[in-house]
């Protein structure tokens, strides 16, 4: 069916359970889709914008309270919505990072931490992972001294994932925060897979700034974000302009630099707005989703050849697993090659395994019910049953 | 009625005639909402994202047709998606602008040409209006002289209004780039106001940059734009990563530095892609589009006391009109001061002046019908009539 055009009506979410690693967190609530019908058009939060005519001052909607509400949730000071998280990186990328200034991120920093660096001219390095994959205070120390001794100043800021991308590991913050307080140099989360699904407080961890992405776990549309920070902080990100025309005179009033002025002016705010209530109570019940991974994460394990490479027991929702031994096996020989999964996925109403992947993949169980879990775990038994692989 | 927790619906364009001076050329198509209802969810469009995975080789729904289009359209050769006009400056600002590099705007120039160069660390300077407020290829030559007696060197770009949002003028583009091409200084086209309402051809126009507001004039979600450029500046501005992970030694593909990788990843895109035919189609008509300004336009003028602060005959939507000397006079001894005028248009279903505004202000009749049109124009002349202005 198409929607538009020649462009499908897209149904994946109403057809199956969908477990792709990056969308489940990003599903709509009904009421964020209400909002989205409601403020589609371009400019539709600016009917009642007045003086001084910046987004986060609008009332009606109230998006201005919203804001508030947004920055005490995440125990910081000031918040802001922005278009994506990276955009957040970029934002605080270019306010401390000068050309050539070094600045730390990790062996499992995502890759838009990287091209907000090298946008903003600074140099990358990584805090190594140890041998459990995770990022430590004592890593990142000795980094510290690393990268002081090699370019003669200590990085300029610190960007580490609250929980990456790869493993779904929930890292040593408050640690890393700590060993960065002693260095004095700026720590920003990367919230992108915690913000939205788990309770995160950022004074409590000890960080300057959160960062987190809507479309990934805040249950709204694309692209949107939020980048939260300190008071201490907020002069410095959220400077406003001091640009001056030398003809006109004119001058930009409170339009802030690295915001670009307003961010998010319509459908894409709205729907993180509509969204936030449920999100604020979701985050209360991240012990089920704990429970429901484990649940999953289990039922692999029990396929012989199968290793779930997370931490186990699990403690997030995004799981990464080696199945090398298991389903790639029977791809060797399958007339479908590696296709055969996901085509036995989908057969049971499972989406969100890249076709072909056999190997070592990712999966997300955020925001299933308990019915679905069950499902997608006697799936992945079934299907290595049907398939000869013995199952403990 | 609410349409989710204390959000109001907004009603506004099923409810009155719009105005609103950068309202009108974003109101979704019927295309795009469907569009925006299919595809709202966070990462809605990634379900089929292979390799080398990013947004604009993404075949289904068909992005990567979508781009290849929309270059083609705007007579340009590479075109990118981005989170607003304003993130297209920011791109071409952050690639090609050293600190303290000056960079021309104009003296029309809107406030997110100003921070974007400020961002990247330059220094703005404005080529002057001329008496009629265009901006001219001569006053450019001059200014270009000027700030390289002042610099040492010559601007490093020049962003110029293809239609400026203050009065609405179209400025002589293909003169200014002429003149910038002799310095061999490249030029950004700010097509916030023409591009998706007016046919606009970069290379015809002898711009290296094309940049275009979805939301403002192209039926689309915030926050959405384009960025086009020839090939010889896409490289530039469009160059891919080329970080490295002193530790795990990952690179990054194809992810391309200023765009960040991907840049709409969901409900903006979709829109944007589900209105590109109508809007194709539509600014073939843009002449209905002058035609419907002019008959306002008229109407105004026609009030004593009343002048259009913009060309006329006028050759655009956006207009700029003074009614110090007529609707401001009522409001000096009106009960509701200068919110009269504002009440009076709205009683006759009518929005989009900013509320209390009776000396300065602007209107945009783009997109109205005939029908409304002539509605338009006659309930200014009747708000005049019936509060004792002459009406010539």
């Amino acid at each position: 069916m198409k929607c538009a055009g020649d462009i499908d009506t897209r149904d994946v979410e109403e057809l199956y359970i969908n477990i792709d690693p990056i969308q489940a967190g990003g599903r709509l609530t009904p009421e964020a889709l209400k909002a989205v019908i409601a403020y589609g058009d371009g400019y539709s939060v600016c009917d009642n914008c007045r003086k001084p005519f910046r987004l986060d001052y609008i009332q009606k909607p109230p998006i201005a309270d919203f804001h508030a509400e947004l920055a005490e949730w995440l125990g910081m000071d000031t918040a802001r919505v922005v278009p994506g998280a990276r955009r957040g990186f970029q934002a605080v990328a270019g306010t401390y990072v000068e050309k050539g200034d070094p600045v730390l991120l990790t062996a499992l920093s995502h890759y838009t931490e990287f091209v907000a660096i090298e946008q903003s001219g600074g140099v990358v390095r990584e805090i190594p992972k140890d041998q459990r994959n995770h990022i430590t205070a004592e890593n990142t120390a000795e980094k510290i001294e690393e990268v002081t001794r090699e370019f003669h100043k200590p990085p300029r800021l610190i960007f580490v994932e609250h929980v990456d991308y790869q493993y779904g590991h929930i890292h040593d913050i408050r640690g890393i925060a700590r060993v960065a307080r002693q260095y004095d140099i700026p720590v920003l989360l990367n919230g992108a897979y915690s913000v939205g699904i788990m309770e995160v407080n950022g004074k409590s961890l000890g960080v300057d700034f959160v960062v987190g992405s809507g479309h990934k776990s805040m249950a709204s549309p694309a692209p949107s974000g939020v980048l939260a920070t300190t008071g201490e902080r907020a002069g410095e990100v959220f400077r406003t302009t001091g640009a001056r025309g030398d003809v006109t005179g004119r001058t930009f009033g409170i339009k802030e630099v690295e915001m670009m002025g307003c961010t998010l002016m319509g459908v894409t705010l709205m729907g993180m707005m509509a969204s936030f209530p449920v999100v604020k109570e979701r985050v209360l019940h991240w012990d089920r989703e704990v429970a429901h991974s484990r649940i999953i994460a289990a039922a692999l394990e029990s396929i012989e050849g199968t290793t779930i490479l997370s931490d186990m027991p699990r403690d997030h929702s995004l799981t990464r697993v080696n199945t090398i031994g298991s389903f790639d096996r029977v791809a060797q020989t399958h007339k479908k090659r590696g296709f055969f999964f996901a085509n036995e996925l989908k057969k049971r109403g499972i989406t969100g395994v890249i076709p072909g992947s056999t190997r070592v993949w990712k999966y997300n169980t955020y925001g299933l019910t308990e019915a679905q879990v069950r499902h997608v775990a006697t799936s992945f038994i079934e299907i290595a049953g049907e398939n000869g692989i013995p199952v403990r």
